[in-house]
This record gives C-alpha cells, sequence and structure tokens, in this order.
C-alpha cells in the first residue's frame, strides 16, 4: 500500500512564540510537509538557535509569495491588522489557511473595526470558519479560511458552550489568567522577568479584544449576553486559566450530566471534579475543565485550563489543519 | 525627658510564618520588648536558624503560662481553634491580645461553628473588635482583644469599603489570587514546590472559610450582600490580590472622589490609576488599589493587592497593637 | 506482516516523580506492554489523579511479587537500600531489570558501605551494568541488570568523557545545579515552595553521595581523579546543569574535534557552541553539551544540561531497556 | 542640641535599577537631602511610577549640571564608559562621588583599556579608592571619589579576604549564580521572562569583566593568582551566590578561627555553618557567608549570598556614603 503524499506547508511569521511552536508541530508531523518558514524579524537565523528545545533545523527566510506561496496549506502567524493583506494573497493562490491572528475571528467587519483597526481584507470573513473544533468540526473541514480562535476564548468558550446552549445564561464573569507567553516574544517592560516576577496584576482593564470575540460565540450558542473579562499576567511561561462566574436564569441544570454529554468522545477536553491546574496541560492540545456549583449563591462556577501556546495557538491550529485535510484530528499533536 | 517604658510582649506561635514575622517586626519595635516566643513544634530552636532573613537572635519555648503569660500584650498566632483556649487564659491574666487566627473574627458564634467547629470561648466573642483600622481604628483603640482579619478579607473589605458604605452592591464576585506562604508552613503535596511552580488554580471551591468573615464586614458597612469568593494559588512567595466584580443599583457615582475622600490621609492604603501588582506591596502594610467602571456591562471593578504576610497578617497585627498601646500608627511597620 | 509481541513490563515505585514518568513512557511505548503500577505509598490511588499531566489510567498496587514480578522486564524505582533486595528477587524469577537507585552503581561493595549502608545484594553486582549507553552500549544490550546512572553523574559523565578518555585531566571541580523535581516527591521544609522561590543554595557539602560514582566512572574512562563535587537548588522544577571546570595535562587538545568525534551518530548528545541551558533539554532525554577553553588559566570549562527526570533518570531507563531488548535505542522517547 | 544638617546629595542615572534603590535610600536616610534625580531615559516620568514600591516622589530630570551638580554628594549610576566623564565634571566642582559603574574599579589604565574601552578619565584613577568598607574602610573615610566595587567581586572578595590575606592560595575558581536584576532593566531577549524562566545558563564564558577586578583586589589582599570566574543567570529577581573552590599551599588553617577573626565586628558580614541562601539575605546589604573544607580533594570551599541590587551596588553606595561624611555606618540600610 503507498504512502500518501505529504501536503506541502509553510508557515508565515516563525520568529514569534507560537508560528515557531506550529513550525515544530508541522516539521514533526507525519501528513504534512513543512516547506518553509518566513519571517519579518531574524531573517536567516535558523530556527534551532532562536529556539533550541523545538530542534527545527530550517532557516528563517523573507516573505518571498511565488516561492513560500506554492503550497497547499499555510499557517499565518502575524499580528492582527498585518494577516489580512497576506491571507487575502495567499487564498488568491488556492492556498487553504489557518491564520492565528485576530484579524478573520470578527464576523462584522464594523465590529473588528471598532475594536481593531480598518479590516484589509473584508470580502473574505463571509468565508472565514471559527476555527473551534469541538463547536464547529464540520464547518473546518470544508473551509478554505480558518480564524484560529485567541487563547482566552478558546479556553472560556470550551469552559461555557454546554451552559451557553441551554440559553440560560444571564450573567458572565470571566477572571482569566495567564504566563507570560501569551504576550509574545517582545522584549518590554511588561515582559522582562524582573517586573513579572513574584508579580501579578490585571491588564487591559476594562476592554480587552477579546471580549467581543468572547460575546460573539456565546451569542452563536446561545447566551446573548455582555460579559465582563478580566486577564491577569502570572509569573509563569505557558498556562492559561478561566475562572468563569455564572448567573443561570434557573438552577436545574445536572451540571455533570450536561458536561458529560457535551463533551464525550472530545479528545481534547477532559472533565475533572477538581479545579484544573495549567500544569496539568501544559505541552498538550487538551483543555481540562471542572464546574462546580455555589449553592449559597447560586452561581455555576467553570474552571477552563490550557496551554496558551498550544490549544490556544499552534497544536489548535494543527488539529484544524488535520481537519481540513481529511487527517485523524489528533494527528501530530497528541 | 525620659524614654517611655516599653511594653513587654510575648508571642505565641512563632514558629509559623506569620507568627516568625510578628515576632520580628516586635523585635526591631521602638516601643514594645518581645519577652518570649513559643511555639508548639521546633521548641529549643532558634528563630534566626529557622528563619534567617528575620535576624531574630530569639528561642522558641515551650508554653509556659505563667511566665510567659506575664506580659501586658500578647501575639497569638495559633491556629483556630486552638487559639481561643490561650485567648482566654491571657485575658483572664489581664494580657490585651491581637489574635491572628480566625476564632474571634465572626461575631456570631453560630456563624463560626457552621463553618469551622464548636466555638471555644463565645463569651470573648462579644469583646472581640475586628482589627482592621481603617475601618474600626477607634474601637480597636480601647479594645483588650483585637481580632486580626484574614488575608482575603483585608484586601477584600479596603477594596470594597466606599462602594459597601453607598448601600448600592446588589452582587459581588471576588476572585483572589495568592502566594504560597498564605498556605502556611506546613509542608504537604501542595506547597511542595513542583506542584506548585508552573501552575495556577482555584482551591476551596466553592466554600471558602473567608467567605462570611467578609459577607458580616460587608454587612457591617451597609451592604447585605452573598458574595462569590474564590481563591487560587499563584506560584509566587507573598502576595495576595482581590480582583471585585461589583453590580451596583445604579452607576451614578463617581468612584474616584468616593475612593479619594474614603481614603484621604490614611497611611497604609494606596490608590493608583492602572490595576495595582503586589510587587508594589511586597513587604509592606500596604494596601494598593484601583477601581474601574465597565462602561459595557456597567460593573465596577476594584483591584486590591497586599502582602498577606503583612498586612494580611504581621504587620497589620503590629498595626493594631500600636493603636491599642497608643503609640503611632506607622511605628515599626513604615 | 505479523507485529511483533510487546514486552510485558512492570513499573515498581511509580508512585515517586521518576517512577511515574517512567509508567507514563512505558504506557504509551510501542514496544512494551505496561502491566502493573506498584507504591509503597498511595496505594489504590491511580495514576491520573496523583500525575494528571502523564495521564496514565492505572491504579497504584501493593507488591504482589507472584503478579508483578511475572513479566519480562522491570523498571525499578525504590529508594537505595530498599531496591537490593526487590531486584534480587525479581532476578531470581529471570526477570531482566532497569534499576534507578543507587545499589548497583558502585562496582564495589565496600565503596557503597561507605557512602551509603550495607548493601542487600552483593552477589548481583558483578553482573550490573553501568547504565549509561553513550559508555557502555554494548553491554547494556547483554545486561540484565541495568543500574541507571544517578542525575549528576549522567550530565557529569557525559561532559568529561571525551576529555577523560584523553587521560589528561588532572583536576575537575564539578558545580552543579538542580531544580527542585531532583530532590522527589517528598513535603519536606527543602522542598516546599516558599523555601525555594527566589532563593539558591548549595547542598550535600563536601560530600554528596554522587561523587564516588561519578569518579569510579571516569577512572573507567581513563581519569583517575578526586573531584570536588558540590550540587545546588535552584527555583525551577525540572533541569539540571552541571559545570565541569578541568585542569589538563597539556593544552594542545582541538576541543571541538575531540567532542565532534566522540559524539558524532549519538541520538541524545547535543554539541553547542553557546553554554546551553536546561530550558533546552526539557521533557527530553537529550543532553546539550558545550566546551570553552579558558586561555587565560588554561583550564576546560565544559557545561552539560539535562532533564533530571529525563535523561537523569526516566527516559534514558527507557533508552537502557530499548537497547537490552532489542528496539529501536530512541522508540517511546523522541 | 541642634539637629546636623542632612548633606544634600544627588542621583545621577536613577532610571535604572541599582539607581533608583540608591534614590530610595537616600530618600529615606536621616542624613542626606536627596536634591534631585536625573536620567537619561524616562525624563519626566516620576520615580514612583516606574518603581512604585519605592515609594520615592520624585521627577527623573534631564542632567543639568548647573543645578544638579550643586551639591555636596553624588552618586553616579551610568554604564561603564559614560560615567567617567561625568564623574570629572563633578568632582571639578568639588563634589565627593561614590561611583557604581566599572571606571575607576581598575586601578591601571591598560588593564581597564584592556577589558573595557579607552578610559575617558585616568587622571583619577589615582584618587579614587575601592569602595568594599570591609576591606578599605579607612580609606573610604578619606576619599573623595570611591568606586563602588561590582556585585560579583563584592560577594567573591568577602568570600575569599581571609584566606586571600593568609598568602596560602594557589588556585580559585568562582562559580557564581545571579538573579535577572542584575542584568539590569534593558529589556532584551536575555532578560525576557520565557527565557530565564525555568532555566539556568552560564554566560561571559570565559571572559567575564568582572574576571580583573576580582584578580587585582585579591592581589590587593595578598593573592596572586588568575581566577576562573563563571557567571550564570537564574530564575529569581534579586540575589547572588558565588560557590569558591579554593586550593591552598598547606591545609593546616582553622578556617573557623579565621573567619571568625576576620569578620569579628564585622556589621553586615554574617558567618553561617550551613551553605547561605540568598533569600536569606535579601533587600539587605548583609554578606553571609560559609567555609568548608573538602578533606577528600584537599579544597576549601566558600559560599557568598548577597543581594545583588543591595550589597552588590546600591546599600553598599550608602555604607560608602556614610563612612565619607562621618555617618553611623549603617544608617539608612539597617
Amino acid at each position: 500500500m503507498s504512502q500518501p503524499l505529504r501536503v506541502p506547508v509553510s508557515v508565515f511569521g516563525a520568529a514569534g512564540f507560537t508560528g515557531a511552536l506550529t513550525a515544530r508541530l508541522l516539521h514533526g508531523h507525519p501528513s504534512f510537509e513543512l516547506q518553509a518558514v518566513t519571517a519579518r524579524s531574524d531573517v536567516g537565523a535558523r530556527l534551532d538557535e532562536l529556539y533550541p528545545h523545538h530542534r527545527v533545523p530550517l532557516t528563517l527566510e523573507e516573505l518571498d509569495l511565488d516561492r513560500h506561496g506554492n503550497v497547499e496549506a499555510a499557517i499565518v502567524a502575524y499580528p492582527h491588522g498585518a494577516a489580512a493583506p497576506l491571507v487575502a494573497e495567499l487564498r488568491s493562490r488556492g492556498v487553504r489557511i489557518v491564520d492565528l491572528s485576530a484579524d478573520f475571528r470578527l464576523r462584522d467587519a464594523t465590529v473588528y473595526e471598532h475594536w481593531y483597526d480598518e479590516h484589509q481584507a473584508p470580502e473574505l470573513l463571509e468565508e472565514a470558519v471559527y476555527g473551534l473544533p469541538e463547536c464547529y468540526r464540520d464547518q473546518i473541514r470544508d473551509a478554505d479560511l480558518v480564524a484560529n480562535p485567541g487563547c482566552y476564548p478558546t479556553a472560556t468558550l470550551l469552559a461555557l458552550a454546554p451552559l451557553a446552549r441551554t440559553g440560560l445564561i444571564e450573567d458572565v464573569v470571566i477572571d482569566a489568567k495567564s504566563g507570560v507567553s501569551g504576550a509574545g516574544r517582545a522584549a518590554t517592560d511588561k515582559t522582562h522577568f524582573v517586573t513579572v516576577d513574584e508579580n501579578v496584576s490585571a491588564y487591559g482593564v476594562p476592554r480587552h479584544r477579546h471580549t467581543p470575540e468572547i460575546e460573539q460565540e456565546l451569542q452563536q450558542l446561545g447566551a446573548e449576553v455582555r460579559v465582563t473579562f478580566t486577564p491577569h499576567l502570572l509569573p509563569l511561561d505557558q498556562g492559561e486559566l478561566v475562572s468563569c462566574y455564572v448567573r443561570l436564569a434557573g438552577d436545574g441544570l445536572d451540571l455533570e450530566q450536561l458536561y458529560g454529554d457535551a463533551y464525550a468522545g472530545e479528545p481534547f477536553v477532559e472533565l475533572a471534579s477538581a479545579p484544573p491546574g495549567v500544569r496539568d496541560v501544559r505541552d498538550t492540545n487538551i483543555c481540562r475543565l471542572s464546574v462546580h456549583r455555589d449553592e449559597r449563591t447560586g452561581r455555576v462556577i467553570v474552571f477552563g485550563a490550557i496551554d496558551n501556546l498550544w490549544k490556544g495557538a499552534a497544536s489548535q491550529a494543527v488539529q484544524n489543519l488535520n481537519l481540513m485535510f481529511g487527517r485523524p484530528e489528533a494527528e501530530g499533536i497528541a
């Protein structure tokens, strides 16, 4: 029996944390052939010098669409705003894309422009599919452009989807905690070791840009609600925890059954009885959840833990690629 | 002019983190004379061996009330339940006490028994004063028994007091984050470095014992509300942050003025425009606050940062002692 | 073509860090069938509760040699002293063993007794092979009992072997730094987060028990030298760095060529030009080395970084098992 | 009796870690009056915004020598090379200076030029006094220009001075470990949290610039020796440990008595029996030492722990200022 050909893929923007990790996952992937890694900084550097632990012996190249765009699949790991034009170019060449930026997550260009800037490729919004496999698996299979969710929305939506689908959510407070890799590779006062070490504080108060993404997707699932979403920066490198405080209309739900049914068979969602820790999911594509009822206040509390670089970005991107190209969903990331 | 005599004081339970730090603060205090440090473990060990950085050259002694109780002032740093009988003994000898346990924080013995155990000295509850100087300064001055607040209640109440006094609070979610020293000196799976490092998770869900203390004191201030209170353990040693999500009846408050007025002249409360970090208050008696309005949801968000061992325990105890004995409030802790 | 049968294996002592990790590696190994995991504590607990991130859905059982010893291969992860009797029992049943303790590392029982205690199975010392594949690959293939090296000796010997073989080593100082997982799972004052965090100090001064193991193996390689070996505890979980300061008789060596030749083709040794960091090798079986000449003093400085739980213990044990059972050396650990 | 006038002092270069801490110590000092803080970046920012925990309510100003140089005392916290011209200007105005840079530490301009660059004010080298009070207390009292020692030399020289004075040192290896604040405030790949966290590696191999400073001062004390000095970066913020491996000519020394005599009465040197940790000296001007004999190899091992920002820089600068202006040596830093 012949071995199926591997799908040629390029990673655009591989100098950053998430692009580099995606390159590592694809470099070792049995069904994809990593053709090139491009970057906007560090051109000429080898990935295994910048990130020795990834062990990807490729050199970062300056973007050359004629060469790098001659692939079937692409990962785009550019900052928001910069991603859309590149995605448009690649789509015009027929490349199927997972985009890690925020540019195609919001379905409505006006919402995008309210929270970000003018949209550079609004004509592609309609074909973009929101890349949360646990909610949109079938659409992703057929998609040519997948918008990989933000890290916070990934954890939050997996934590809240079963409740949202009941239509009973009245109010949500999301207190999120993230490791520093979520802030990216840029060396700034905010990411200096001495700033973060032995510290914790909130940021992006009160209007973090992941808010409209969370609200949009909760609405898709059945919850029409404005959320209070507040991220905090923690002294750890990888990992993200969302603590969701939910008020429901009525409290007759059997939470254990609701979540058990919702995630039965899901390869990358774990239900735990005790609150999950981010250490439980480090370097994995897994989201670990626990759900609790606070009888005194009537609230439901849901915790969701992911690795922000993996399920919150790179490995979820590969999960999406696997779906798009008919590969086993867990291939290369389990 | 003659130097006033220093007040003799003993610290009972000085082998733990908070007792040892209180001993250090009193050892260097100009108005108190640290007579003895007792312990229930490590008897015979020198404090400066157990805690070199405190540099207290005293030896931990087994409790001998006839000797150690012959003082004017005492700090009791026993676990809840064990503290009450010792406090009763010391009170019967006329010693004025700051108790760091939970035993005298709850004004109602039945509430105590619901959340803890049977109360061992309920007859003393009436005379106990809740030791949050920013709210009860005058009562503390005259008190013989001060119940030092819990670390989470300290930060939470300072964060919410100005709002609580308006009577407008309808709903509160408190998401708290604490360093590991808050879990005490006991070496357990929970405090093992490898458990905590690169990790974050909630604990005490959904019924942490600081909940009734917070609700009791919010009620005293004017807010009759059941709170959702969820603490999380972070990979840092000292520091505690509370993130308070408040829904008010009406939103016409001038938050800046409200907080500015409430804390004008307070030596140990700082108002900041940006969310505070626990690093800002490490090794201090200061609580640093910021208050924000989320226009989209109508919520008010208040952050409060303290050092759990200092303002959350030891230095607040000394602040209370200073008040009780007519000393400058900041003496020995500024 | 038929699939070769998987080799049945038990892990004895799987409640600790290294035993549990070995169980995880064997649980996912294509050539071994993990039959049972035993423990001396936590009997009845599931491994995936104690160590969620390992995801091994097996229950820790009390030792029952009739059941658990009915295997072809065994990993013994007992403390020194306790391991030898179990190893003797298993050998008498014909089981082939990788022992993670110190009991069979020292070839001379009197040396063992000088540094540890009376040896419980000295008759097995002769058949034991020191399990450092990069030095003893052929002997390991034929061995029935492999003594898995200590974590510090692993890093040190890989760092020094090329120099030792020249016979020119005159003097060695080894300054070692280890993460806290090296101290094991026991919760003590030493492993309490608050003790380790923001701290660094030496321990085991001046006679750490890995010293004779290092000297014995250096001698086997050609260096008759007494070493000064001093480990330090660092605030990190996994990772070990040895900094080796070597004085040679004569300095004409081409270090780059010496090391390049020595490790050409080695799958788990990496040579780097810059000093390695333990982050480069986290969660891998790799030892990363760099070698430098200090022209001013004539010393050669060699740095070696490993993950103490992986190459320093569990994954090296699986590497040895692979060799013993004729499997590809990197199977299940690459 | 009248209060003595406070000495007017300016801090030049107060935007960095050590300058800012010196400003804090002088801001609260009873004998100095902090006139101004200047900076080459962040001009116009308030120090208590950049460093909230220092609580210095002064604004960073651009250098204006006519205003800022009109003081009796100055702290210069500029990088090497940039410091010398400013020091020369200030000296020409008669200001007495503690310089935190390397510019006046090396007594020989040619050595400076070998390790750094051309010297900008060699004519001042002769009047500069090396500011290690435990070795040069009397000269510092009379000095107009004190070169504050480097952090590594401070710890190393205090660790080795008693041995150096015996004239018996034959060989020294110094393995040093430092927290990240030692790398300064600049946000770079090297100081990014994700680079440092869970990591340890050597840097500056094999020629760190503190080497000639250590050798020069060892020679002054009596040890003519070339040292191997290798620093490592650790995942902690403040603290520095040197592990010194010494070979002596003859081993008849009574180490305990030697060190006890050498440091009797020293207010800021502590002798411990167990290896010191940097946590023991955090936020203090103390150097904590332990000395051990390794009977097997004949080596003496000395550990020295300091806080690199305090005794390694800012508080030692204030200690020097105290001496220069006839103040109690521990004033403002105990």
